[in-house]
């Protein structure tokens, strides 16, 4: 296979990337100064050791302290009691972007979907949940369970619950919570489905 | 202008329909039988006589008992504390397709828009809702205000508040409740806009 | 069934209309008034009666002359040498607002799709177009084969052919052509499929 | 800047890349294995070294002859008399896929938009295309403008035209064509813009 066909293979790898696109790049690539190139390649060289996730909550982070923490799980205004469990990084942003919650973070790295094996704990963060937990449990009051609303996220939040039960035992003032369902910013009754009203419904106030 | 004019021009005023569906739904009527079309005129003839709202909810119905009630109305096995008011009856649709809620439901017959002036009441069945409280008084004890989640739908809901104070004041015991905001079925975290996930924090359990 | 539900049936035969518009429909004439419904129903009761095809080219128009025949077929500065056949009326709207073809026009009031039995003929003019040239043999000297560019208008242009192959024989003047294809405005050529491409590049000029 | 930042820089000029996928094709990259990366580095950094142009049609291949040719220009096979003008290496692409054209390309490299200065030749190749001409004047017959059908690739034919009046005045034998237009494959004639439709009629056979 001939340097462009790599490349293209490369793009191919991207999320939501198919092969006009991923031709495109590297079209792209061949009309950008060498110089812009050889940028790119180094940042990509250089991303996994530059970038690294913060220790407590998971986040890729480039900047981290000297205990290496980000800049949120640094925070010592942001309440200490509340702990959000999201799937990934961009989770948190589109939480921080509401600028309501003041609670920490956990990047769970992934879902437990309906269909996982055994094996499903080891492709998601478990193990670093319960050992930051461990180590907060006065401290933790509540853990958020913020997955999408969908059966991936909802068998991820219930995953998360046999996972955590011990912790409950040993405290029993910890308390799992789920984000609220019901309608949606601009939404109309109309075209909402069963499920939703249901919610609204019963979250109704 | 001509008759083929004429139906396209009345197809125009369709909800959602434009000139090139107009011009087809006549081309439609003329591959028709005679006897269809017969069929399709006499019911758009009669269709006002013969569709009457509920006197109680507003609801269209083809069928009306005695006391001219639709089916819902008439039925004593619903729960008559409960007072759902939507604006208009595909909500009541999409309402009972939840198959959870089993009050009973107010057709507002539209919303009272931002800029509404000070005939926005003579729109909407303002008048009606006050007269079907004031004879259910000791009965109903909670009002659903059931509108979509726009600023239309809020408008609506803050109307209608202050358009029922009085009853408030008379019972202590009515509360009107909204229905709950938070992440609609099948969303993503990551997509979902601030207010959104501000009103899912804030339902959270 | 009741009025509302009937009425509704007879909107969800209406071309790409489903259940929730047809449903729309039903309630947007309830809040028109009665006198506009009164003037719906009887354009639709009338429409067969008063809509007649002109017997020339079969296009459905409101006013015809005294010999049934509609404003192009009685247009005498119109080329009576050239006549296109179409699939339908709205082709020739389409065409007209081209204002580039000055001939005459068929509709063949459907298409014969590649499936098609042996009464493919019966749905559509084919009798008709035959009873029309034969009237007009000597005059039409062209005759454009105006179909959409799919299998199933160019297996009705094949069919045509072979029904016509006798008229050929009767008159070797008569050629039989076929709109070109090629790019269509606006499209670019990366997005071309192959078969334009081909087809652009032997109609090159 | 920190390196996540700076890297979704270079993403966000991706062709047709928006803030929030240039984002995720950086959390992409932190998930993949380091020598993935250090590969796609690699390929990026060497890419204008490795895919070079060739020197007569201009379009990037990873390979070429001793003589700095692509594999269509070395191909003794192929039909020297007839140049087809492209606009980029895709169009190249979508041609072949045709397999039907055997003639020789050249790609342009851009185009001439209707708003462009006196600086315009520079963007494209244009001198290049007339150095190619001068050296194979008895060869070439025949040059295809094959650009995309909007104003920008009218004008950038036209601009070409302009460009080889001297070619075609030493050598009448050469002609200039350009690909024909018409309805493409699978459009429907009734939404078939004028423009297309007067084409097609002056295309028809």
């Amino acid at each position: 296979m001939h340097t462009l066909d790599e490349l293209v293979q490369h793009f191919l790898r991207f999320p939501g990337i198919g092969p006009r696109q991923a031709r495109r790049f590297a079209m792209h690539l061949l009309t950008e100064d060498e110089s812009a190139n050889e940028s790119l390649a180094n940042l990509i060289r250089s991303l996994k050791t530059t970038v690294r996730p913060c220790v407590h909550c998971g986040r890729y982070v480039s900047y981290r302290t000297r205990e290496d923490l980000c800049s949120i799980c640094t925070d010592t205004h942001r309440d200490q009691s509340t702990l959000m469990v999201v799937e990934r990084d961009t989770d948190v942003t589109a939480i921080e972007r509401a600028r309501t919650y003041r609670g920490k973070y956990f990047v769970f790295g992934g879902t437990v979907p309906l269909l996982a094996d055994e094996n499903a704990g080891k492709k998601v963060r478990a193990s670093a949940l319960k050992a930051l937990l461990a180590q907060n449990l006065e401290t933790v009051h509540e853990i958020i369970l913020a997955f999408s609303a969908n059966p991936d996220g909802d068998n991820t939040a219930r995953y998360i619950e046999t996972l955590l039960k011990e912790f409950q035992e040993q405290n029993p003032e910890l308390t799992l919570t789920h984000l609220g369902r019901g309608l949606s910013t601009g939404s109309e009754l109309e075209y909402a489905d069963p499920d939703t009203i249901s919610f609204a419904l019963q979250n109704r106030k």
